[in-house]
C-alpha cells in the first residue's frame, strides 16, 4: 500500500478541510454529520475514484468533489444501515442513532445525501447527464442491496446466487461506480469506463466474502474482536449458506448446531463443522476468483500502457488483509 | 379552480401511468412506495410546476417528469417526517412505519428520494446545471427546515420571525422550486424565474399560516376533525407565539391556561382567549399580507402580458379554502 496510503492521506486532508456543512449553523442537523464522517473508515471508494483517475490523466479539483460526494454518498447509507440493524457501535463508536436519537440519524442521513448530490453534480456540464445516469442507477441499486439483505433475515433459503446478487447490489456496484465516475470526468474512452466498473465490481464482491471470511476464520488478535459475530447474530452470509447446502447433501443435522444453547460451544462446534467442510477454504477459493477477474481487467488495462500499479496495490491491500 | 382542476387530473393520470418502480421487484421496497404516494394529496407543488410552464409557453414531457419529481420528494419528506412525528396517520391513513416498520419507511424513502433526482434530472442536458443547483439547495433547505421544526418543539421562547424562517425552509421553498424548476426548463428569462420563485415563496406562507388558522378555527364540519388539535399537541404554531407574546404585555398568566387539565376545557379556553387577544385577525391580517404580495407578483406576471388566470385560481383556491 505503500503508492496508495499517500492518495487516502491526501484525500482525507482534503475532505477535512472541506468546509462541508455550513458553520455554526444548525448544531442538532449538521454536528452528528460531522461526528459520523469524522469516524474515519477506510475511504476505499474515494481512494479507488482518485486512483482510476491517476491512472488516467491528470487529477482535477473536480476529482475531488466527486471523490467527496461518493464518500458522503456512503456514509449516509452507513448512517441509515445503522437504524434498520439497530447497531450500537460503527468502528468503535456510538452510531449516530445511539449518541443523539432516530429521528436525529434520520434527518442527518437525508441531508449528507442531498450534499452528496451537491458534491457529485459539481461536475463541468457536459458530463453530468452520463454522471447523474450512473449515479442515480447506483444510489437505486445500493438501497435495494440493503432491503434484500433485510429480507433475507427473514428468509430461510437463501441460495448462494441470490447472496452473490445481495452484495453486488450492497456493497460492488458503489466500488464500480466510484471508478466509473473518475473515468467519465477524465473523458475516458467507453470500453475504459467499463472495464474499470467491472473492476470494481469484482473487487467488491472479493471484498466482501473477504469480510464474512475474517469474521469467523479471522484471529481474534488481527481482527480486533471474537471471531464468530456473524454466528452469534445467526447471519446468513456465504460460509452459512455454503454450509448448509453441503449439510443437507451430507445429512448433518443443521438444527442440532444452530440450537445449541450456550453460545461460545454454539460458536466452536459450527466453527469446526465449517472447518470439516471445507468451508474456508471454498471461501478462499471463491475470493481468489473474484480477485482473479478483478486482476484480469488491471492486465488488460496494464496491455493498454496504463500504469495500474497502485490499483494493483490496493487490490491486493484489500484481498489480503487480516482485519 | 374550474381552470385548475383539469391540470390537477391530467396530471393525476399521467403520474398514475407513469411505472415510476421496477414490476414484481423487491416488493418490500417499492410496494410501501406506491402506497403512499396513492394516498394522494392536493398535488399543490405539481400543479404549480405546470401552471407556471402553461404560463410561459408549451407544456412538454420535460415538465411532466420534473413535476413528478417534485411530487416524489416531496413526498419523500412527508414519509420520513412522518417516522420523526411519530405520526400514526397521513391523510387519514395508517403512515408506512404504522403499516410496516420503521426500517421499511426510512429506506422506501431513501429510494423515493433518489427517484426524485431521477426525474428531476431527467432534462434537456443545458438546463441541468441550473435546474440541479436550485434543486439541491431547496432539498438542504426543507432538511433544515424540518430541523427547526424539531429544535423549536423544545425551545419555549421562539420568535415569531424564527418561526416564519422555519416555514419558509420547511414549505414556501419547495413551492418556489416548483414554479422556478418550470422556468428554467421553459428558457425563461431569469427575471420571470425570480419572480415565480418569490411568488411560491409568498404563498407557501400564506398557505401554511392558513392551515395555522384552520388548525383552531375551522369549523368541525369543514376541516373534517376537531378544532384545536395544535393546541391539544402544544405546538406552536404562529397563533400560539403570538398570543404568548401578547400575554406577557397584557399580563396575562399564560401558564393558567397551558397547565388546565381538562383538555376540552383547556381547549375552549385557549380558543377564548385568542379571540379576546384578536389572534384569529392577526392571523388573517398576516395571510393577507403574504397573499397581496403574491398576487401582486402576479399582477406584476399579468402586465407583462402573462396569463395568470389559472395561478390567480390556485392561490385563491388555497388561501380561501376552509379545510
Amino acid at each position: 500500500m505503500k503508492d496508495v496510503l499517500p492518495v487516502i492521506n491526501t484525500f482525507e486532508k482534503y475532505f477535512q478541510n472541506e468546509n462541508i456543512f455550513p458553520e455554526n449553523y444548525l448544531m442538532n442537523l449538521y454536528e452528528p454529520c460531522s461526528y459520523f464522517l469524522s469516524n474515519s473508515g477506510k475511504r476505499i471508494r474515494p481512494c479507488l475514484c482518485l486512483l482510476a483517475a491517476e491512472m488516467l490523466g491528470e487529477v482535477d479539483e473536480e476529482i475531488y468533489k466527486l471523490a467527496i460526494g461518493i464518500e458522503l454518498f456512503h456514509n449516509f447509507t452507513l448512517l441509515h444501515d445503522d437504524i434498520m440493524d439497530d447497531a450500537p457501535l460503527r468502528r468503535g463508536k456510538p452510531t449516530v442513532h445511539e449518541k443523539y436519537s432516530n429521528s436525529t440519524a434520520i434527518l442527518s442521513g437525508d441531508v449528507l445525501s442531498i450534499y452528496a448530490y451537491k458534491y457529485i453534480t459539481d461536475v463541468n456540464s457536459n458530463k453530468l447527464p452520463e454522471i447523474l445516469e450512473v449515479f442515480n442507477k447506483t444510489a437505486i441499486e445500493v438501497c435495494e442491496g440493503q432491503q434484500l439483505d433485510m429480507d433475507y433475515e427473514n428468509e430461510e433459503n437463501v441460495s448462494l446466487e441470490e447472496y452473490l446478487e445481495m452484495i453486488r447490489l450492497k456493497t460492488s456496484v458503489l466500488l464500480g461506480c466510484s471508478l466509473k465516475l473518475a473515468a467519465i470526468s477524465m473523458d475516458a474512452k467507453k470500453e475504459i469506463k467499463e472495464l474499470l466498473y467491472d473492476f470494481g465490481i469484482f473487487l467488491g464482491m472479493a471484498f466482501q466474502l473477504k469480510d464474512d471470511y475474517l469474521d469467523t476464520f479471522g484471529s481474534k488478535s488481527e481482527i480486533g474482536k471474537l471471531p464468530g459475530g456473524d454466528i452469534r447474530s445467526n447471519k446468513k452470509t456465504a460460509l452459512y449458506i455454503i454450509s448448509k447446502e453441503l449439510s443437507t447433501k451430507e445429512n448433518v443435522d443443521w438444527n442440532k448446531y444452530w440450537n445449541i444453547e450456550d453460545e461460545e460451544l454454539k460458536v466452536n462446534e459450527i466453527i469446526n463443522l465449517w472447518k470439516k467442510q471445507n468451508i474456508d477454504k471454498i471461501l478462499i477459493d471463491m475470493i481468489k476468483e473474484y480477485s482473479d477477474k478483478a486482476n484480469d481487467i488491471l492486465n488488460q488495462l496494464s496491455d493498454k500502457d496504463y500504469n495500474v500499479a497502485k490499483l494493483e496495490q490496493i487490490t491486493n491491500y484489500l484481498l489480503h488483509r487480516k482485519k
